[in-house]
């Protein structure tokens, strides 16, 4: 039996990733981000490209004192100049590499270098020689490799592992390759590369044509050792390969690539939150791993086979990746057997004739609203209208600029009336301080997010929350055609859950 | 030389999509979609499961009546009642199809049907058989396909193509396959199953671990030439293969892959976007193809090489796929040629001191702002803060939920100050019918959507609106710590642009 091959994780979220269009970071937030990264396992972290911007500069300085451990990274163009901004930016490093690249590829070279090729060869012995000069540990990568004539990539590449480099990239920076030629392409340069051997072969993998992350994995069973990717995949147009997906298909299939990482996979869907708050840049629900839905059973079938064997529709599971659990929603396409198990779960074992009922009254719930929540069943079960939680009974929003005032009444569990009202930086500022106040609830906000649903006359505007509550995380959902009374029964749906894990589960009268 | 093999376009986004958490749509949400489908030019649709809702039992009847020319299909259990339903919902169709499936792997078989092999193959004889009577065209699917014994996948198959399936649908349910494997798989099935030969074998891959649009062309390297897919990649879980870019891959790699599809690329944005507003499910900024950021350019290199010669960052071009143009964005990875290169089409050919001096006016902008937009450029060449467009000087929002006022004052083009108020159905409603009252400006609203950027003490809202107005389509952001006022400064941002191009260009003090 052999040992799996280490496949070292090269993160460039704070590099290729910040550079796309709205994902720039102050230094801050880059070092907050990298040591979550340090924290989820990534073996080498990319943190900008000093010749490019003060920022950048004060980024890779600020993480290099924050840590020891990783190895950090630095982008410098076949400039000295990039590669003397590089070097001083790292100078605090305990772990330094200098990243150096030149574009190998016809196009490139014609039209935006204007060097021959002889002059891409020279350009590269002298500026690899430089960096080793500077910093022992030196990638070099042939920017657009993936569309170079083959015995000039491997030229370059000859050139560059005598000059001293120990880490060789060969990106796919247009997202152009498939997977078996990315594949057959490593393994030919690996095989006939002089000094290959030695070097550490490393892919890049753009994903302008959805296969970043299978080119990736094409690439490993091809011999590469270390793959370039970032959070949510973000990056220069479609963005890189994705983290999480790669790490994920690694650990699922690990036989089959007789490889893995070092990766803390429970650690990726907070990372994943991470920055999807730090830049505004939510993934959408069906993203594979971090989306909202990427664990989510709705059909009666999934969720009746999910209900027998998880394996029947999970090839791995929510919490190995850091999600609380499967998400079993239900809604329209859900069966009895899902309803069920939900209201066994919540308390409420039904015989034949109540369940029918029940879900009877579900069905007919569905025609009118997309997702019926754990309150919903309660209320269905009780069989009438009143719920047990607040309700929003009336509201008045004033908002003039930052400046605003919100008055809510609310009609309480028991027939109880309560009014509040508060001030805030906004609207929903204030609406929140004053749900807050009038509940004793409150609730961290950790994101917040409107969007319109529906065309036409159909359309209104629905909000999500997700928030931290006495050490709990919770998600809500509300809609209106008023986007402030959306957010506000957003709000109360979690502040009603929290509420009722704070007093004894109320039994079924049909228990 | 051979014509590139046809490959047909299954679209599942109205049924395996619809089944998603949050995809729901009704009858007419679904008759609207299926009409863009066949605009698209998809080869089959796949309308619903009648059996499971009378939901789905209207839709397939309205598609029926509606779509004459394409093939519509519906699924079924291998249930008598299941296909004898499914065949009265395609009873108006002009070319109806019947999909049938079963479960063929040993954990579904052992945990999901209880059933036995022998059991299974019987009723795979039997409910194709049954539904061949009722529709001539049946295609067969077996669920969990890839994670079945592949000699008894292909007794099943065998059994399906004796029985009188004239499509083979083999299922990576649970997103778990590699293209090698599946590329083998087809191949393999292909030469060996009695009767392959004179079926359509197809994919259906879902996108678990990140690969299923490699999946998928991997199975039409293995034979396939039908492949099924969804719009935006939605679908169970993380989803399925997002057509846009399986479609994209073919053209661009159209050599590679020796085959096409009939699918008019330059509508896959427009039906992205209507599928999205359809069901209030955006796709990520930088999600392949349709994505906001899958043709943006930002960082200085990029700009600077894609001045230069298209191809060096482009592997196809924004218009054919949908979209306007390529977006250079604007920020501080943005090198001074890019900036040089838009003021130039905004009509200022600054001569090299101005543009130094405009240069360094915009990177000093960009440190406390993201994005610049060509407002702000046309205020840096004016070198100073007066802007030709209307701001606003002040606003009071009041909401008393669903019914809101808005009072709105701007200070106009010349000094000039206009207020307005109005009523609407919320407070951003209510805002909008203002600032249009104040301005003159008719904008119609084609999405809105708001979310948290930043994080603690930093985090404000960024307001994103989609306007069409005089026949074109706009983007606007605004940001504030208040999201009325983000909704504001978005609105303001695209009026002000409408109105600009109504006036005749002032041409810059330095050109």
């Amino acid at each position: 039996m052999t040992t799996p091959a280490h496949v070292r994780i090269f993160d460039t979220t704070l590099r290729d990733g910040e550079q796309s269009p709205g994902c720039s970071m102050s230094p801050q937030q880059k070092a907050v981000m990298a040591r979550a990264l340090a924290e989820l396992g990534v073996d080498i972290i990319e943190t900008g490209f000093p010749a490019s911007s003060q920022s950048d500069r004060e980024a890779a300085a600020l993480i290099a004192r924050d840590l020891r451990e990783t190895t950090l990274c630095v982008l410098s163009r076949c400039l000295a100049g990039d590669i003397e901004a590089s070097a001083k930016a790292l100078e605090a490093a305990a772990k330094p590499r200098l990243h150096v690249f030149i574009s190998t590829s016809p196009l490139h070279r014609e039209h935006k270098l204007r060097m021959s090729k002889e002059e891409v060869l020279e350009a590269t012995a002298r500026h690899v020689t430089h960096a080793r000069r500077l910093v022992d540990d030196v990638e070099f990568s042939t920017e657009d490799g993936t569309r170079t004539e083959e015995d000039f990539l491997a030229e370059v590449i000859g050139v560059a592992i005598a000059a001293g480099a120990s880490t060789i990239n060969v990106p796919d920076t247009l997202g152009y390759t498939t997977p078996a030629e990315i594949r057959a392409l490593f393994q030919r340069l690996i095989a006939t590369v002089p000094g290959a051997r030695n070097v550490v072969f490393s892919a890049h993998c753009h994903n302008d044509l959805g296969m970043a992350v299978a080119n990736s994995l094409a690439a490993i069973e091809g011999g590469a050792r270390q793959v370039e990717c970032t959070i949510n995949g973000i990056g220069e147009r479609a963005g890189n390969c994705a983290m999480e997906e790669l790490a994920m298909a690694m650990k699922v299939r690990g036989a089959y690539f007789d490889a893995d990482t070092r990766i803390d996979t429970r650690r990726l869907v907070p990372t994943s939150q991470l920055l999807s708050r730090l830049v505004g840049m939510p993934v959408q629900r069906n993203k594979a791993i971090v989306g909202a839905n990427a664990f989510a059973h709705e059909s009666g079938i999934h969720q009746h086979g999910m209900l027998r064997h998880r394996g029947t529709y999970e090839i791995m599971h929510p919490e190995d990746v850091g999600w609380p659990a499967s998400q079993m929603v239900l809604g329209r396409h859900s069966g009895r057997a899902a309803v069920a198990h939900r209201l066994e779960s919540l308390g409420h074992a039904l015989q034949d004739e109540a369940l029918d009922r029940v879900f009877a009254d579900f069905k007919a719930l569905c025609e009118t609203q997309r997702v019926v929540g754990d309150d919903d069943l309660h209320r269905l079960v009780r069989g009438n209208d009143d719920d047990d939680g607040y309700r929003l009974a009336a509201m008045t929003v004033s908002d003039r600029g930052r400046r605003a005032s919100a008055l809510i009444e609310l009609s309480g569990p028991d027939g109880a009336h309560v009014a509040e009202s508060a001030l805030g930086d906004g609207p929903v500022d204030a609406l929140f301080a004053a749900l807050a106040a009038a509940t004793g609830v409150d609730l961290k906000l950790e994101s917040y997010h409107v969007h319109s649903v529906g065309i036409g006359n159909d359309a209104r505007g629905e909000a999500n929350l997700s928030v931290r509550c006495e050490g709990a995380e919770y998600q809500g959902t509300g809609t209106s055609k008023d986007i402030i009374e959306a957010s506000a029964l957003a709000w109360l749906d979690i502040a009603n859950r929290v509420l009722r894990t704070r007093r004894p589960q109320r039994l079924s009268a049909f228990a």
